[in-house]
């Protein structure tokens, strides 16, 4: 598969997914959108990926929509009415929908961790896009902000959904409302990055933290907490999530769980063998 | 319009709305329950209305409800036995309501973003109103108290929906458990307050944050980011978000986000023009 | 009532329900899981108990299931083919049901508040378990760890509802994904932990809180409180909170609140007479 404005490199059960407009900021296209949309969904599957990394080329993560381009800067069809009734079937709007969330949403349906590793500026979609990501790390450099009130749009890529999740709804408010940048050790105290870095050692961290997962962890399980995560905690009742996780837990008991008690008993390594591509439990995908 | 309670008064785009019962340390009356309710949605349909800001006359923002009154203190009507299905149509039940709600559920419903600057004492429903604003600043004398508990009633004014969206689970629980009032710098370190404030900064730096809101964004941005958030966040499923967001940008690309970008391309300041009283995008309302 | 794995002691309105395997790290078996949802059960009617406090015999909390019993270790019938449709009614499903999950379920329609004092290593079904407690105080000592991912299993006992709650998704993954072993330090800095102490301060200041709200707050109110918090912050909209507040308030202030309101004015300790076994207002349970 070739893409023209991203990388997708895998080495050691570690995807790095590298935004690669570095001349231009690594701001965001369609095409980039489709790449990056359908980068997510092959990892997915693809068992040589445990853990995947973003990051960006240069000294940017990425700045926001690319404003170059003719015609509607975002890639929208100016002359329709849409309504909300016709957006309940997101995929029959395509001169429509948000292509922010096209890529969220993809990240939200993969089965492998994703940790932000952000470099530079990361502006509009650049700052929503890592919303979606599971951890995040920053530059010391890095500078971030929700600027679309600064421009006279609205938030997308299911920001509204996934920022007050991880940092709340004051905060999230406070930088969605001002439509300001901000630097990193900001974006920390405010819960967004888990840890700011000293440039150089950005990836170093972040490929540390992927290894970790990637060597102690089973490919199911860390498939099984994303999803029951994201979805789980979105529920009225705590009883959903107990019908989830008992058969979550009964059939990764009778699977990977065998080697990993054996391994925790014998004080050893687990050698966990099976792969999301063919070993899901039968119950998923449970929605 | 008159005021008995409190006083709105618009300056330069930034209304204040002053709780004004300073000889009453603001203590929370029906009246003053309408007053607030009335204002707020005056407010949001008020194009010289840009942000709003809260504050208290005299040393106190509010002590709670006004306990001086004859007969039922809460002004409810004893003399009846409500249920739950009575209470699906809560407009049906004006002596059973709560009146806290009815100004809460005003300010979730309003356009314009809303800041508190809590200049004293904030108890019972002067801690639970301020939860439904969207940024929170006190004085370094202010003491605040979810003392439900130890008056023997429960939680009002939506606050069990707005506080754990505020500081989480655990805090939310310890405060309202306990009961106790506790001051500004433990209501900072437990997220309920964005900044500690020395007493006579506090209206200078609410203004100020305000002021950085009116001269930089866009009405109708600030309108849906607020109604985004708070709507969407309460979603089972990211794609809810996706849905919404995917119009909101859709529409404001070809409203104010043309002007947005331009203004940006041309690094010089943005003139937004369009209004929320006329010009929210057609969809609007969503719910 | 006898219990095999816990102690259930009653002092002065304070119930200490303590983890008694100490020989075994209090490690978690079927038996405990029966024991534990039957003793918060009972303790959520018993009115001698207002608060209840959990920690652990010896120098772990909970270590985690206990990995030494022969057949599956989680206590599962492994000859079946669970499905997500058969487990809409978790109760026809003995020996599929996650047995922490039981636990957590019954902590969370408890009446009374619960404060984990978590004494040393808490694992596993340790760490899940205080999830679902409302305050969680930590010896310096303790060691907290999701490390379910490690031995190939998934989270359970209701822990991918109850923790992004408490800490926000990005901790949540944090933990979940790599399945480390952190400290009590990190677990307060994360948010999960409310106060690290001292070891032998733990148990001192644990009773502290909970005489704190035994001796303040009126039964009825804390029972409201516990429930509404859990419930209505997980509606989609705060007019499902107004509703039953609305109603909550109404019955308090006819009840309780009379004489709270009254000892206030008259600057005294309350008398509260009501009791959750018998007293709670008619609209209770509203769900």
């Amino acid at each position: 598969m070739e893409y023209n404005t991203i990388k997708y490199t895998v080495d050691n059960g570690i995807l790095t997914l590298l935004l690669n407009r570095p001349d231009n900021m690594n701001a965001f296209t369609i095409e980039m959108s489709d790449e990056l949309a359908a980068a997510f969904t092959r990892a997915s599957e693809d068992d040589d990926v445990r853990v995947i990394v973003v990051t960006g080329a240069g000294r940017a993560f990425c700045a926001g929509m690319d404003l170059s381009t003719s015609g509607n800067v975002f890639g929208l069809h100016e002359n329709s009415e849409p309504t909300i009734e016709q957006m309940q079937d997101p995929d029959s709007m395509p001169g429509v929908r948000d292509s922010g969330g096209k890529v969220t949403l993809a990240i939200y349906e993969c089965k492998k961790p994703v940790i932000a590793a952000v470099n530079g500026a990361a502006v509009g979609i650049g700052a929503t896009m890592i919303c979606a990501m599971d951890i995040r790390l920053a530059s010391e450099k890095a500078r971030i902000g929700f600027v679309f009130g600064k421009i006279g749009i609205a938030p997308e890529a299911c920001s509204t959904w996934f920022l007050p999740r991880i940092v709340g709804m004051q905060q999230s408010l406070k930088w969605m409302l001002s439509g300001e940048i901000f630097d990193a050790q900001e974006a920390q105290a405010g819960g967004l990055i888990y840890e700011v870095c000293e440039a150089e050692s950005l990836l170093t961290n972040a490929y540390k933290m992927a290894r970790q997962i990637a060597d102690n962890t089973a490919p199911v399980s860390s498939a099984l907490i994303r999803q029951m995560m994201y979805r789980n905690s979105a529920a009225a009742h705590p009883v959903e999530a107990h019908k989830v996780e008992s058969l979550a837990v009964f059939y990764t008991s009778r699977g990977d769980g065998k080697e990993g008690v054996a391994a925790f008993l014998d004080k050893r390594a687990a050698n966990f063998e099976s792969k999301v591509s063919s070993d899901m439990p039968s119950f998923y995908p449970w929605w």
